[in-house]
């Protein structure tokens, strides 16, 4: 059966789980330690780092890593379900704020906030920086004002359609509301699409996700927060 | 005319440049200071950043920001001069590489040698910092160990054609290559596959690009080094 390699509050492995549910496509997880991943791990993708998915196709198995290469080959596979808009333009502009989520948002916000309130409390390697959560914040209040905009003219990440762009907006956005940084009554537009990404089957089984040593808030996996 | 914003030594820049020439389409180039852009740059893009395409189609004039958005849109646009192998699986491939350029080898390599090299010299912020120097260094014999691997067994970095993987590669080696970083003399076949990339004649015109207060080595632009 198909594998993919994970760690439930990576926003890129959440990327590949939302991906290939709204795909339909079953996957047995396998979740790993990105702090210190398994030697047969290793040997299997030149990464180090989930995600990293295992496919059976007619005569072999292939390995995909990284969350741009596995969102875009699960949906390459069929015409079904699509997770790119028709419309080339607005393709383009569903990869822009994917690879956007990817590069920017990871290094501005993730970096801090994920970085010192998940790796440095699991890792043992002593408590959150105030100076260090207090940047990230800033730079996710900025980031967030900038989703809202856009969210304020659409109706999806990307434009009239679910897509990519989203996918990585959940799998962003789900990680930082498990670690209660976002305050949902600043930001009406962004609440509301959140409430309609959180209420899609491809969704909701991230929502049930525990981490030993770290404990969501209670709205976390209510649809109605 | 097709339009596009871009710095000289910008490896996602350059990434945009060689795409739109593989696919033989013509463009305006428009050179934009990154660390100063004009307001007319940051009103056309939220990204505030090159490179940005304006491109010209049947009723209406789109911007499309970002090197992967728009390499993606330069491919979908038809089908001559593919970028992108036609197999699902290499082509999943190209993807992971392209990524992992624009992710990895930006920040363990570009924010280290590039930002002390030209962000510094051009925005007079002071000498470069041999230490941070080092340590991008350090990274990038690492990462070049990892593309010669790939190239030992492989014609492209990707498998047996070239694709948007060699564009995300050409793009960033050219840049370390313009600051005298590389030592072909220990990749042989890093040098073979640069070979055959500078000789293409997307890749031509970005060797003749200069930079006030930057010079290249001799051997930057020759295709015999």
């Amino acid at each position: 059966m198909r594998k993919l390699y994970h760690y439930p509050l990576d926003p890129a492995s959440r990327q590949a789980r939302i991906a290939l549910a709204e795909k339909k496509l079953k996957v047995k997880l396998e979740p790993i330690d990105p702090w210190s991943p398994d030697k047969s791990f290793l040997e299997l993708t030149p990464e180090g780092l989930p995600p990293t998915l295992i496919d059976i196709i007619p005569g072999s198995t292939v390995t995909i890593s990284g969350a741009r290469a596995i969102c875009e080959y699960t949906n390459d596979g069929s015409p079904r379900h699509p997770l790119l808009p028709e419309d080339r333009v607005e393709r383009a502009e569903a990869r822009r704020i994917a690879a956007w989520f990817d590069m920017k948002f990871t290094q501005e916000v993730n970096a801090y906030i994920l970085h010192e309130k998940i790796e440095k409390s699991l890792t043992g390697s002593g408590p959150a920086d105030p100076q260090t959560l207090r940047e990230g914040r800033e730079h996710l209040q900025f980031h967030l004002t900038y989703l809202s905009w856009l969210l304020e003219r659409r109706d999806w990440l990307a434009g009239n359609s679910f897509s990519l762009a989203d996918i990585a907006g959940a799998a962003n956005i789900s990680c930082l509301d498990f670690l209660g940084e976002i305050k949902w009554r600043d930001w009406p537009d962004l609440k509301r699409w959140y409430q309609t990404v959180k209420s899609r089957p491809s969704v909701q089984p991230l929502l049930q996700d525990r981490v030993a040593g770290l404990r969501a808030p209670r709205h976390y996996a209510d649809l109605d927060f």
